[in-house]
């Protein structure tokens, strides 16, 4: 077998076998092939596309380069979450929880934040002493032990992934339907659990720009996973607005903690019921209807909120973060955004809200940066509210005030607005 | 400025601005830019094109990346000429001469083979003496002398040419119109003469298959010269056949001086006298007929010959073998196939022919690799000949004899004739 001829035959759309794959993946992860030939292999996919069926074998490929986890000990069906992102994302935090305390296990391995989309594991690390890395046994006993644990990505998973999105990110060879199915499912079908919800989202916001888009790899990647002997299902949700009212990393955690206590009802609230019952109904507890009952009864009797401070603990965190606002670290600047006359929201985008939000010092630009776990924004509406004169729109939170006055700008600039006031004058 | 920006633009189809492409082509030529970057980049020009206007900032990007010869000394017009090679193309060494004899002056630099194709360098080589490695003041006296050189590609001309082309080869992208443009024309214009001919081939012995795809090569080489300032026509020429009886590098040296001489007026005479003429008429020598003319009276007159004997021995080499074949080295080994029955030649595959001189030692698989400069193939027929039962269809010359029979057998292959005695049978 040889690299070039396997390269020409995607630039010329002839399918590639399953030998031919895993050459590719085994010779790249080994070494053996080297970055040049196979980022010519990309951009070729990303050009000319892969097969269904290619999908699954380079998806396959790239599972087997590494360790696939036994979660065969953990006590009852597991139920995996992945979602593609999004500004003010914090919805693992709140459905996995709400999924254990209905009797499913959530075993959750999540990334860090790069650009202005934020990570779960980065706002996790935001809670005094909690731990993201565990070996294996122990994160398999906290799920054994509260129904949720969420770890970083293990290394000794998918090197493959690792190797190849690093050399994905240099070249510009990132947005490819077949080649962003293929890094999130290998990492899912390693991680192993029985059942997989994935969340596509869309918008400004997100990765996918379009539904139309998100739709397609959502239809790929839950066909990746049947195939791969999973029960799974793809929901497609709207990113155009940041989900929620915190961006930033422990701002998000408490606004996910309100939630957890019934005191937030709104949009984050009823996605991640409805998140949550898809994940009880891929286990098999019930239609959907009934799904959604459970998953609001956990929350309203506080059970899933109780898991969540039982998984920080055991994972090292200090729990009384869910009772204690004051135990988050503190911004040394607040700045308030205010309208200047009466407004009515329009819209909002979110991915602007998450520059803003990078430039207060919440997320990364090089995946070396330190990052401020108390920076971040909290907004005052959502789309469709009217706002009065001189009351908050948003307020933004930083370590440093370099960029605080940009920072401010670009947020202000996200949002539109029509003025209330001057519709008399027109 | 951004490599991956500049990626990304090509991948989208936005076409790329001067300082973009300069900054890619410098970049890589110092080692700023990483193979597996300009890999992509390639990639994505395979498959989504370049613009006109795109392939000329290339060009002239390649072409600064080294050395610009002045040929400022030469005495006259001077007149380069590039074909895109082919087996048994011996053209350079017959047209260079006959139109030095009409007064133009060709200063020529050439390739060395690699494949089935061969290279004007290694044909050379096969002189005893000749030296093709000479400094640019040798290279220009010789031509001032006798209006023509032929040596090999200066490393001081075009060092981005050089390291792209390495690149195209280790990531199936070689077969890119405007990256084989960019590639010749570089090249072309960093040698400077004041006209180009460029000789597109096609066909099975070529390396554009089809005569579209030629004709596509063709114009955008012939736009983008003129764009830089030079005269220059572009012709299209069928190398479905070989071109004349000799393939391999002394056997065909042989059959240029039979031209030279006047002793062969087949297919190569003919074709040869056309671009001569071609050439001439870009030096404003005269009308196509007044041209061809002049090159028919060149080589009756023997006055090509003595600019080609003139020329080998200013060289070093030994101007005698163009009186005397038997200077010339002898293959160990030969080896004559006959017709088995009457038979009528319908074709015969260049490339296959190629491949069977190859394998008797007459071509390179690698750049590395050695070569016999007595091996090679005599054909006796042109398409369309008869031969007589028992009758030589070819003659296989070559040092090794190891490979000898499955070269014969593909030898034999490439041909396709019918057999005369059979069909009064039908």
């Amino acid at each position: 077998m040889n690299v070039i001829d396997i390269i020409n035959k995607t630039k010329r759309k002839e399918p590639l076998v399953r030998d031919e794959i895993e050459y590719l993946v085994n010779g790249y992860t080994s070494g053996g092939i080297p970055d040049y030939q196979m980022s010519a292999w990309l951009m070729a996919v990303c050009l000319n596309g892969l097969t269904d069926e290619e999908t699954l074998l380079l998806t396959l490929a790239m599972r087997d380069s590494g360790d696939i986890l036994d979660l065969g000990e953990v006590k009852g069906i597991t139920v995996d979450k992945h979602s593609t992102g999004g500004v003010g994302d914090k919805t693992t935090l709140i459905i996995g929880p709400a999924a254990a305390a209905c009797g499913v296990y959530v075993p959750k391995m999540s990334g860090r934040g790069l650009g202005h989309t934020g990570g779960t594991i980065d706002k996790l690390e935001s809670i005094s002493g909690y731990r993201t890395e565990l070996s294996f046994e122990e994160f398999r006993d906290i799920v054994n032990q509260t129904g949720f644990s969420v770890i970083s990505q293990s290394g000794s998973l998918c090197p493959a992934d690792k190797k190849i999105y690093a050399l994905r990110n240099a070249t510009a060879t990132v947005d490819s339907i077949p080649l962003i199915c293929a890094s999130i499912m290998s990492k899912k079908l390693a991680l192993n659990a029985d059942c997989i919800l994935l969340d596509v989202k869309w918008g400004t916001g997100a990765f996918m720009k379009t539904r139309e888009e998100a739709e397609k790899l959502a239809a790929i990647m839950e066909k990746t996973a049947k195939a791969a002997g999973k029960k799974c299902r793809a929901v497609v949700t709207d990113m155009n607005e940041p989900l929620g009212f915190a961006i930033g990393n422990s701002l998000e955690i408490r606004e996910a903690v309100d939630v957890l206590k019934g005191r937030s009802k709104g949009r984050l609230y009823r996605i991640c019921m409805e998140l949550t019952a898809d994940m009880l109904e891929l286990a098999g507890k019930g239609n959907h209807d009934e799904c959604v009952k459970m998953a609001k009864e956990a929350v309203a009797s506080g059970r899933a909120l109780e898991i969540f401070r039982k998984t920080i603990e055991l994972h090292g965190g200090d729990g009384r973060i869910c009772d204690d606002d004051s135990l988050f670290p503190k911004a040394k600047y607040s700045h308030v955004i205010s309208a200047s006359r009466d407004v009515e929201i329009i819209s909002v985008d979110a991915e602007e809200l998450g520059m803003a939000s990078l430039m207060l010092g919440a997320g990364r630009v090089c995946k070396s940066d330190d990052i401020d776990s108390a920076a971040g924004i909290i907004l005052e509406f959502e789309a469709g509210d009217k706002i009065s004169m001189d009351a908050p729109l948003m307020t933004l939170y930083s370590d440093v005030c370099s960029d605080f006055h940009e920072a401010a700008m670009r947020a202000y600039k996200a949002i539109k607005f029509r003025y209330l006031t001057s519709r008399a004058l027109t």
